[in-house]
């Protein structure tokens, strides 16, 4: 049957369907949806729903319903599956790549992309236009690198002599595992020595730096302008809010969260959610803001 | 009579002239001026002028002068006619332009800029160096995009599952109304479903983060390095400083104020002006500030 | 005597040799150096050190060591040394030069590169890919300017009239002197009039902005994402770290010290130090950092 059928559609989400029949052409936002529109909601919708069909957790009465135990997810599967392009590799005429970089077959370069000396590239990775990957820069499968990140420049070190400052020469290399999403125009430098790496899974969004030496773990999620220092690691699956920064060589623990905005300079244990310039713990943080705001009209 | 006269200049701005004629070769600011320049001041200048001829509110002893009641608007247009280019719509060789992608005649594409599939471009339109516009989106009349903004990645989104983390599909588009003028190495995400929208004549520094379904008025003026999450709307008129961070969902309302550095973590009203993390009346703030400096002296 | 010898090296550095003779191959960190490797330690390591030459200040039992007064530098000798290519003037047949700009004929400008039109390149300046250069900006010799950096884009500047926002022309230029270092995805834009200026051996690091007009002196060091608004002035040697933000038309004195995420609002002396938002000398600021967190506990 159609998945462009309620019915059709119910049946291969293994969802439950409710009301008549509906067929949907397009896909839309609950706010937005027409009545030729499939459309979805986290929750019980507080809004008057427009659409043809809603995938939500609990049948709405007049509406024709598909209920699941996560109907964003359910929307996500149908997106991928209307969405989806059978992905064929391909170098950009426009993109320009050391004969001594390695670009799997499966991997597709767009315009303006520089590859430099030594690099390498996995299968099915994509970089979009203006990437630059300085020299020995390792991308892993399954990237998504958008357009005018830079990976693997200079990490920014100059040591103080009597004759003024001298650049500490950065002969390190970045190294990006695999299934990495990172946002556009980031930066993401080379170590001094050895590597910077970022962890298989990891999500970075926009406008991300990354310093020398730094080394995250897996699926570490770090939203848009946050800026790490040289030789910050952090563990597997904490998540950075937006704005954050973080003092070199801290360590941010596993599992932990950073609030945007915050400014951390000491290490983040396992768990913990932190807050705040200089941080501290989020509970604690909050109780200064609350602090904060009576302080004026205190005796 | 000509320009460079002053008789001539004062008698074309519809100013008053003051003191002997004079005539000027070039133009500078009131601190460099020399003798064949003009220059102007927005108040009394409390330096000595060396300039040829100035523009002023009040004549100034000694020197000639062009007095109008906005001398900086009176200068400006001096500019604009010394250094207007018959702008001529030209795609450069080097820019990289999906046969699908419909761009007026006007419009001027420099090198290394990438337009993907879909995307429209208006009349008159400036994309400066390496300006990369991902498939669908669409760019008003009159827009200047300077060099290395991006314009339509994959908003930052993912959705979290028992096998980890989901990609979300980011199908919705950009748009850009007339007059915007974008800065360099900016960044305006794509929509989930439906837009993210930048009002009509709206002004947005360099290093900008606008998150996806973020949806601007008219006239919106962002400084540097400022980064909107996700849903963000922004009523006509508001001004944000440099390195303001909006959380997601926030309202900003219409001719509002936010100051620089600032964490916006709730709606902002029509009008108000509000300055800190997290941001407060601006008022209120400047008293938390004023007690925060003498909080180590008490008790 | 091969520099590969510890005693060829010992005597190259003119430092003191300790224990029998080793011979490297390669460099490493002292975390991860082998028995092939030679690395440094700026203090007594505290770790067990496995390479073969160890540059250090003081003799560790049991290793071959080479004592200096600065092993760092000593060790920055060899990577420049090792590491060294002959630069050798080239012009990428993917960059964009403008043919009234002025390119020395041992610059190098790398694919992506965009020179408009009257800008000048110094001897031995180094323009990663994707950099652009708006007209009439000068970069001096022995400049490092890396990838997706942009610099002269129109400074940030409308003024309000009854009918809107009018822009104002921004006619000056932008001057780079010998031996700056500018990161990645930067943005330094052309003066109103005049000119912006980064002084002579100033290091500048990724995703930092600034404005139109901002004059810096010599040996400036600026961290990542650091933003300074119109018309900021920076003395000879002073030190910004990451994220920081400045006022417009603030002077920051020679060999001060604005510490990372600060919100610099008013003039900082030579010399001082300063912390937080708004700044304040640092020793203060961190007296108000330890009442903040005392706040929540006071009655």
């Amino acid at each position: 049957m159609s998945l462009h059928s309620s019915l059709g559609l119910a049946s291969w989400l293994g969802g439950q369907h409710h009301g008549p029949e509906r067929h949907w052409k397009s896909v839309s936002s609950l706010a937005c949806a027409g009545d030729e529109d499939l459309t979805f909601s986290e929750g019980t919708p507080t809004q008057e729903c427009t659409a043809a069909i809603l995938l939500c957790t609990a049948p709405v009465a007049g509406l024709c319903c598909i209920t699941t135990d996560d109907p964003k997810l359910a929307f996500i599967r149908v997106l991928e599956k209307m969405f989806h392009v059978e992905q064929v590799g391909r170098v950009d005429a426009h993109a320009v790549i050391d004969p001594s970089a390695s670009v799997h077959e499966t991997a597709v370069l767009a315009p303006g992309v520089v590859v430099m000396s030594g690099c390498s590239i996995g299968a099915r990775s994509m970089l979009f236009p203006n990437v630059v990957l300085y020299p020995n820069t390792q991308i892993g499968a399954d990237c998504r690198i958008h357009a005018g990140t830079v990976i693997g420049a200079d990490g920014f070190s100059y040591h103080p002599t009597a004759e003024g400052l001298r650049k500490v020469p950065q002969i390190g290399r970045v190294v990006i595992e695999d299934g990495v999403e990172i946002g556009a125009n980031s930066t993401i430098d080379r170590a001094f020595l050895d590597e910077t790496r970022i962890g298989q899974g990891s999500k970075i969004d926009n406008q991300v730096h990354i310093g020398h030496n730094a080394i995250l773990g897996r699926s570490v999620v770090i939203a848009a302008q946050t800026g790490l220092a040289g030789s910050v690691t952090i563990g597997d699956g904490a998540l950075l809010g937006g704005q954050v920064g973080v003092v070199e060589h801290t360590h941010i623990g596993k599992e932990s969260r950073v609030g945007a905005q915050s400014g951390v300079n000491k290490d983040v244990d396992d768990g913990q959610t932190v807050l705040g310039t200089p941080a501290e713990p989020a509970m604690k943080m909050k109780r200064i803001y609350a602090a904060l705001r009576k302080l004026p009209d205190r005796d």
